[in-house]
């Protein structure tokens, strides 16, 4: 650090020394809007006319440019030109590291086929889980790169990827591996979570008890022995599994010390995010049925909500979650992609925001709010999601005016440039 | 041409060399996989183990490659790898040039105010339209670009671009103006329509006719003088003109030799459809309200519906066209975005195909030969949106391996490489 102001000429400069990597010094960002998502009384915790300090990756002030005053104690400035910035957003429920694709399954359903007549053409969650199983280490890695890429390039730094399509103990295990394999070839953060307890595979059918038993709950405790396991999800539903069977399963992750999420009242009311709740889950995701005795259940155990909009639109459902009564109660709701191969094959956040506005009537605000601090909430990271002192330098740098911009756009990308741990 | 077969080891060179234009030579597609859209009686025309030859931009053959033998008297081989290739994308209707953004009225309008509290803040459709008078050229062009880029980026090289949030003389012809400049800053085609009835501005409240007689009509001869305008719209409902309004337009379109397009049975059954259809127009837009004599009507004048689901998406219609009776009656559709920033501020052609399928049944080779063939026919151009000997070599390639996957994505980004006129 050189102790005196440096403003001019240097941001070229800086911007090469950052992309190879340098993150141990001290920088701020100027010229810049700042929607902190902090709970500071203006929404989006907008800061104008702001400035942000970062040093070693880690963001150590932030706020009014003004108050920063010239006497700086940093090496270099980076001048953003105006723009807005936000955190950078945090996808907390996809399914991308599968084989596969359902593009034919789509295409015969609206050609008017049956559910029957998909089933015997081998469609269905069927497909995915065979083209998993047949798939090595390198073809799963190759295909979930590209849905990586999407992600990243609108300002995503964190993915959270569920396993569950595997469902025999090798592809459990794989899957989970390839998705932590992914920080190697990405500069993105990855949280895995086991969804042993996805679907009951063709050759468990009408034993779903078995398969937890002899598959579900071994797999998880070898996934976590082998350190694969950020957290445990279970869809509870009545194509899935009951309550009684994921508590089982959540019997295990409370046993390893292992984070707990459910996707629930998808579908139906199975009680399965009350029954969560129980275990001290993060998140409760989907819950388009849900009611008010549940959500009460969330608000108890500080539950984060996962809002889902992608499956709900991909599947024409009309039961919308229970927003105004999540909103009652303050639960927090995140807000992400669900990408999947079969009821939401979606890779775009902006998209999934825009979604949650328009289908689930969420403000602009909420909605970034649910990519950010509260996508956070979901993953059991305090660290993240917020531009304020302390939290990890993963910012999003915006070409527009106003953050609303961003859930109010569809299908357009206005990323100017993403820092991810300090680094541009 | 020098007349013998030279396959190998030239692919670089030849991407360096079309990237600078070179496209006086006759080269070869190979490699790849070709949706024709032709009507081949194979599902989207498609060719497999295909090649292309493009001679000058132009297409001169197509085929299984075996039939093209090996004594080939083409330059150079583009080895695509495998790949799928189709028509280039035609986004046949949109507003992308005009001022301003709806971002805010999007979020007031979800924080709960009424349509009243949001026309008394300056929302709605004038606060685009003095967003657009206040515009100059250069600043309408530099928000219009960032709107292109992101089609471009989807294989799109063909664009329609109205007027309509201007609504006076001046700033009427100024977005058609800066339409036609696109051309000069982006590799891309437009075409451009004049939507002066598009909506009543303030000064003419409760005077519709006297802003036709005034404005509209006048501003059209001139645009048409200055050679600004390929086609001429209006908006035909209760909001805005009604049959008799329109026609009066037509009637100066039809003098002046000037194609015919239409708004039409969006939020009710006007009439508009089958007026317009009257007048030979190319297509009807939106019609989600037409019934079965107004789809008569379009059949019999061989008018194209322009299929936008944005707009549903965005309003949360619920009224769907009738795409089975235009099925039935053999009316082509097409598929668009309807970019615009009140009702569709959506720029993603790819989307709108998935929004075709997933909210209106299209299937996915109905989407897209809705962006391809049918859009090409939505703007009276028979030499486009298929792969055919003659047609302009517009074409995309695609990371996919069946063209259904176009359709079944949502806001992901498949596009390899776009061919524009023959040059990469
Ligand atoms: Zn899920
Ligand atoms: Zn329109």
């Amino acid at each position: 650090m050189n102790g005196h102001n440096n403003y001019k000429g240097i941001q070229t400069a800086l911007q090469d020394e950052l992309k190879v990597g340098l993150q141990h010094d001290l920088y701020s960002l100027e010229n810049c809007h700042i929607a902190t998502l902090a709970n500071n009384d203006t929404p989006y915790g907008l800061v104008e006319n702001a400035a942000c300090l970062i040093d070693d990756g880690i963001i150590t002030w932030v706020g009014d440019r003004r108050e920063l005053g010239n006497d700086a104690q940093w090496d270099q400035v980076l001048d953003l030109g105006g723009r807005m910035v936000t955190p950078a957003l945090i996808d907390c429920h996809t399914h991308i590291v599968h084989g596969g694709d359902r593009a034919q399954e789509f295409e015969m359903r609206l050609n008017g086929a049956s559910y029957e007549e998909v089933a015997r053409a081998g469609g269905g969650i069927i497909s995915t889980v065979t083209a998993t199983r047949d798939a090595d280490d390198a073809s799963l890695l190759a295909s979930a790169l590209p849905r990586v890429d999407a992600m990243i390039a609108e300002g995503v730094t964190l993915i959270e990827i569920k396993s569950g399509y595997g469902l025999t103990q090798d592809s459990e295990l794989r899957v989970l591996r390839v998705a932590r394999q992914i920080t190697q070839h990405r500069p993105v953060e990855v949280r895995t979570t086991y969804l042993g307890a996805h679907a009951v595979p063709a050759e468990y059918a009408d034993r779903a008890d078995a398969y937890i038993d002899d598959v579900c709950i071994p797999t998880l405790r070898l996934a976590h022995e082998q350190g694969l396991v950020d957290a445990v999800d279970a869809f509870c539903e009545g194509i899935a599994f009951d309550t009684h069977q994921v508590a089982r399963v959540f019997d295990v992750a409370k046993e390893l010390g292992l984070q707990i999420k459910i996707h629930a009242e998808q579908l139906s009311n199975l009680g399965g995010t009350a029954m969560a709740a129980g275990y001290g889950a993060l998140s409760a995701d989907h819950i388009e049925y849900l009611d008010e005795t549940g959500v009460q259940a969330m608000a108890a155990a500080d539950v984060t909500a996962v809002i889902l909009p992608g499956a709900f639109y991909t599947l024409r459902e009309t039961q919308q979650p229970p927003v105004a009564v999540l909103r009652k109660h303050g639960v927090p709701m995140a807000v992400a992609t669900d990408a999947n191969p079969g009821s939401s094959p979606m890779t775009s956040i902006l998209l999934a925001m825009n979604m949650a506005c328009t289908l689930f009537r969420l403000t602009p605000e909420e909605a970034l709010l649910g990519t950010t601090r509260h996508a956070a909430g979901a993953l059991g990271l305090s660290d993240r999601g917020m531009v304020a002192a302390g939290m990890r330098a993963d910012l999003a740098v915006w070409n527009i005016k106003h953050p609303s911009e961003l859930a109010y756009r569809i299908g357009f990308n206005p990323l100017h440039q993403r820092i991810f741990g300090g680094r541009l």
